[in-house]
């Protein structure tokens, strides 16, 4: 008995490492083919160039939806397909104008209005300005102080937060939610310092919604640049005035797609595994860090899997989401035709967080499926992935938790995304070729992995 | 006996754990200290854009040395020197021409003179060419087939290593010691493939060295872009040939200096922490990168210490070194002096793999010392630092090794670091403040440890 019991345990563990073996010798050759024959990047170069800005509605939405699937369809994936999705159209139109008039002296600062958001009336609007750090202090001052005025969120984000994202989310509820407080208490308008640690001239756009039961008033983000010098010129005169015009307009919904690539698994062709990113970007914007890498990537991941000949036991789907920046319409579809379809999603897996060197992924899941994921991290470890662990999927996989798919969010570095997030800046030039290109080979990688050992069925509550 | 020890035990434990808590906070100040109130980033702006390259001897390497001495001084350090080295002085002379003759067809190719090449004579070289890929393969050939010619280095760097570096290590035998190969059989001429995996059109300088007994032959590098048009028009034509004329010169040895700042040590003076890098650059570039970056962040690692109020119980030193880029006489010098006045140096930390983010240290010392920082893991782990074990230490700290001296690489990501490096694009604006800073900070955090908790005596063998 005991002898069996030794026998077996040296023919596991045989067993065990040389599962390993193989498994890090098929990775280490995504990592290279990503490497040496990679296509994201001159795909990433076609999409922000030739293609650019995709906000939803758009036409270069609808160029990006029509180009992915003639990619995927010349890579001969072995079906390609649209999902029809109904989407918010807003337009900025002719671009905004803002200044400050302190006295004679009329400062301009580059603004840009904020996705839904309302235009000014044709001439502008010109008011006072008070200066808040948070909705909950402008609660405190109250009708009196804020009415008839601009209210001017101007807290930073917490530049000693090492991961960029949570000090993106300690303050993006100014720009989210500003309009909606302000309006309650009377203002005429909400600017908000843009959402950055840089200190530049770049406005940087972004989502909001108003409340019910409140006037919509304009909103627009200023850049750091501009909300510090205005700041500092309240201080020396809160008499000031601040002049914006804009003139955005929500027009009724389009049709749009989500654009959806797959090889066919071999064995457990019903169960699907997700590699995606969102095909929309914001108009100002080649969307090169947001999305347009984390969709090259995913095209990538089915193209290195054929590349090596590897013939996946479940199906791989590569998604572009439409409509995450303002909206969601995309994966909230995604997981209603899934649904309709009694599809089974095993994992799903994001990037929406830029295209930088590869750090890790999180992961929403039960703890079982959580601990299966620890036992490849030293697979991972040698390619930088060292972060594997608790954290966020992503917005347009977030729908499939409902039944029980495990999420996976691509963590690469955070340092410089915020540079660039929702600016004109966030250019095919903000993006290095190699980060690029081991993004999509560690998304290869975890895919491989979930492909080859499943994951515990999620009946453990998340 | 058994409960003093038990009692023991959780004692030890509570300090343990105290200790850790202590170390922890300590840290996490050091971090945001270096992001809430960096100077390295303005430090850089600075040593880029009004001093600029500042190759050893010329006029810009001599401002850089007045100028960090300044910044230091007005940082309040304890003391601040200079040490006098003697350091190679080439100069590139005008830009260079090159182009390819095929046939009636003239193609201009961007190069730059390798540093310590001779020129070519003033009318230029022009030669048939002969591709290969090794010194072996050269030496294979032998003197019928390239006596007269120009050999043409053309080995890329492999794509497919992780680590850049290692790819660079891998390539850059042709650029240091091609010339000298080339003209034991013959060559006129020797042009060597950029040292990067990008593909564009900046030729990356960088030191090669002539051996003895053979005749000085000019050597150049060539864009990557470049070298794929001429390794393609020779598969087409090998009878074509290729012109370059280059007008460097070596002049008499010229004097320079390391610069030097130090807090002095509140317990043990007279055992110094180096916390470094290197001050001159190549002549093309502003030094951004390499390695303008790591003298910034060794001053950093001063000024946070002193901001925090921080007394090192040892002394700590920020070392700009001299002329590590084609002579490494600053690195020698600083260990000689370091002799001759019996300094007892416990630790040196190099910077110069750029101001990318951070991923971990390399280490050089005893088992007993590697095993020392291992202890530290789980208190560098949250700021990214993962990858701690062996590996280089730094050229310009190499020397001390000689006392003994554990010697720490400071290792960024290295995925972006061979775009710029000896190229013209190594500016400023190739650094982004956060990943500057955390490196700051990174370094900050284990000349801390090494500080406080000293490091077992180098007895053992390297």
């Amino acid at each position: 008995m005991k002898k069996t019991a030794l026998f077996g345990l040296v023919l596991l563990t045989t067993l065990h490492t040389h599962a390993q073996d193989t498994d890090s010798v098929a990775i280490r050759k995504m990592y290279n083919e990503a490497l040496a024959n990679g296509k994201s990047y001159e795909w990433l170069r076609y999409l922000t160039k030739q293609i650019g800005p995709r906000l939803s509605g758009s036409a270069g939405a609808q160029k990006a939806v029509d180009w992915t699937k003639q990619v995927m369809e010349q890579e001969g994936f072995d079906r390609v397909f649209l999902q029809e999705v109904m989407v918010p159209h807003w337009v900025r139109g002719a671009k905004e104008e803002a200044y400050i008039q302190n006295g004679k002296q009329k400062i301009t600062v580059p603004i840009a209005a904020l996705g839904g958001s309302v235009a000014t009336p044709p001439k502008g609007v010109q008011a006072q300005v008070i200066e808040v750090k948070s909705l909950a202090e402008l609660e405190q001052l109250g009708t009196d102080k804020v009415k008839g005025k601009i209210v001017f969120y101007n807290r930073p984000m917490d530049p000693t937060k090492l991961n960029t994202f949570e000090a993106y989310g300690g303050a993006v509820d100014q720009r989210a939610n500003g309009a909606t407080f302000a309006a309650k208490y009377g203002a005429v308008g909400a600017i908000v310092r843009s959402m950055t640690t840089a200190h530049d001239d770049n406005p940087h756009t972004g989502g909001m919604r108003y409340g019910t039961g409140v006037p919509l008033i304009p909103t627009a983000a200023i850049s750091t640049n501009g909300a510090d010098q205005l700041s500092s010129l309240l201080k020396q005169n809160p008499q000031l005035t601040f002049f914006f015009k804009q003139n955005c307009e929500t027009l009724p919904d389009a049709k749009s797609y989500n654009v959806v690539g797959e090889i066919k698994g071999s064995e457990r062709p019903d169960e699907i595994i997700v590699v995606g990113g969102h095909l929309d970007s914001w108009d100002l914007s080649e969307g090169a860090h947001d999305d347009g890498s984390g969709c090259m990537q995913s095209i990538e991941v089915l193209r290195i899997m054929k590349a090596l000949g590897y013939k996946p036991k479940r199906t791989i789907r590569a998604v572009m989401f439409m409509n995450e920046e303002n909206g969601l319409r995309g994966g909230i579809g995604y997981a209603d035709y899934a649904k309709k379809n009694n599809e089974k999603h095993l994992a799903a897996i994001e990037s929406d967080n830029g295209g930088f060197t590869p750090r890790g992924f999180g992961i929403v899941g039960t703890p079982q499926q959580k601990s299966r994921v620890q036992d490849w991290k030293s697979l991972l470890a040698p390619y930088g992935l060292h972060e594997i662990g608790p954290g966020g999927g992503g917005a347009d996989i977030g729908p499939l938790a409902q039944q029980g798919t495990a999420l996976f969010g691509f963590k690469p570095d955070s340092q410089r995304y915020f540079d660039y997030h929702h600016t004109g800046i966030d250019k095919f030039e903000a993006v290095n070729k190699r980060e690029l290109e081991l993004g999509a080979a560690s998304m290869a990688a975890l895919a491989y992995l979930l492909d080859k050992y499943g994951l515990p069925e999620a009946t453990a509550v998340k």
